[in-house]
């Protein structure tokens, strides 16, 4: 999951409760200087040109990945950038255009774990509205025990339940997918959309 | 569902299969001007402030809504703005930073229909990539048969299954979710996710 500086400022945007987002200085169009303000037919403050007049919307992104599974094991790929360089995560990154949840996710499971994989269903669906994401990830079931990780992992790996570093882990929604998913798996009554709000 | 001039130039984006976007000319962190190029790390063309070197991400963008349900009748709303202005539409809207999915969902109910509701399970993912959007329907309960459409909205009413107008629905997005309502509420099971790639 390779995080831009541009895609970023996020967690300096808000002050307490309020989003404060001041991503466009200039307009994107025409060059021109922006203020933020609130259009007449809008209850929000958007970045609005104050010289050509055109308005940025600036909205949540889709983090999109998988959790990758060889028999009774799950792929973890130790992060080669920050943030959380040297941390655990299941791979995963932004869903680009052009392409469908589905596919972003097995996009990313390639360029980060190099795992062949078939898709399974949507599981987990995470708000993290702190950052303005929305992580999205999907069962995979892995056709071959082995990997070729991409320059953003340091290394990739099966882990053992009981082997899982749950204290290295990168983000919290991959522990929530995690979780959910060996919880599912003890139950023994299939893998169920698990939704949640992470703080 | 409004869809502002700024984020529909999705359907011009394209040529064919291949994904032109082209919505920076200018950097809109120093004003500079903008070329579309593959970064060193990456394998997209970005674009790229020839000044600063800022270089802006374009991603799929979600809407989120609702399926709002009275006794055996949906809500639906006949739009006032276009695109597809005086076709009928679920509630509707892009998600908002700061904001959850069901919380957007709830807000853009509120926004077009002004009903009253109680949120249900999300019911509806698809992705629609030719216009790089994911749109994300949750079930919803209506408190009562009272609506107080906005101003995006000409006018919200219930339909039974046989009154809803197929012809006359303002997206592909909208009508998948409607059939699978009914369908599954024919059909006595219950309401499972259902995802699908809209074209």
């Amino acid at each position: 999951m390779k995080f831009h500086a541009a895609m970023m400022p996020c967690v300096s945007r808000y002050t307490g409760r309020m989003f404060q987002t001041r991503r466009f200085q200039h307009c994107p169009v025409c060059g021109g200087q922006i203020e933020y303000r609130i259009p007449a037919d809008d209850n929000r403050e958007r970045a609005t040109c104050t010289v050509c007049g055109t308005i940025q919307y600036e909205n949540p992104l889709n983090v999109v990945g998988t959790l990758p599974v060889w028999g009774d094991q799950v792929l973890l790929c130790r992060r080669a950038i920050e943030p959380r360089l040297g941390k655990w995560t299941l791979p995963a990154g932004f869903m680009e255009l052009g392409e469908t949840l589905a596919q972003g996710a097995q996009r990313e499971t390639d360029e980060e774990a190099g795992v062949q994989i078939e898709m399974q269903d949507l599981y987990c669906v995470m708000n993290v509205v702190r950052v303005g994401q929305v992580h999205l990830f999907y069962r995979a079931r892995m056709l071959a025990p082995d990997c070729d990780p991409g320059p953003e992992t340091l290394e990739a790996r099966l882990f053992h339940e009981h082997e899982v570093p749950w204290d290295e882990l990168a983000f919290h929604t991959v522990r929530y997918a995690l979780e959910r998913f060996f919880e599912d798996r003890r139950r023994g009554q299939g893998f169920p959309l698990h939704t949640a709000d992470i703080a």
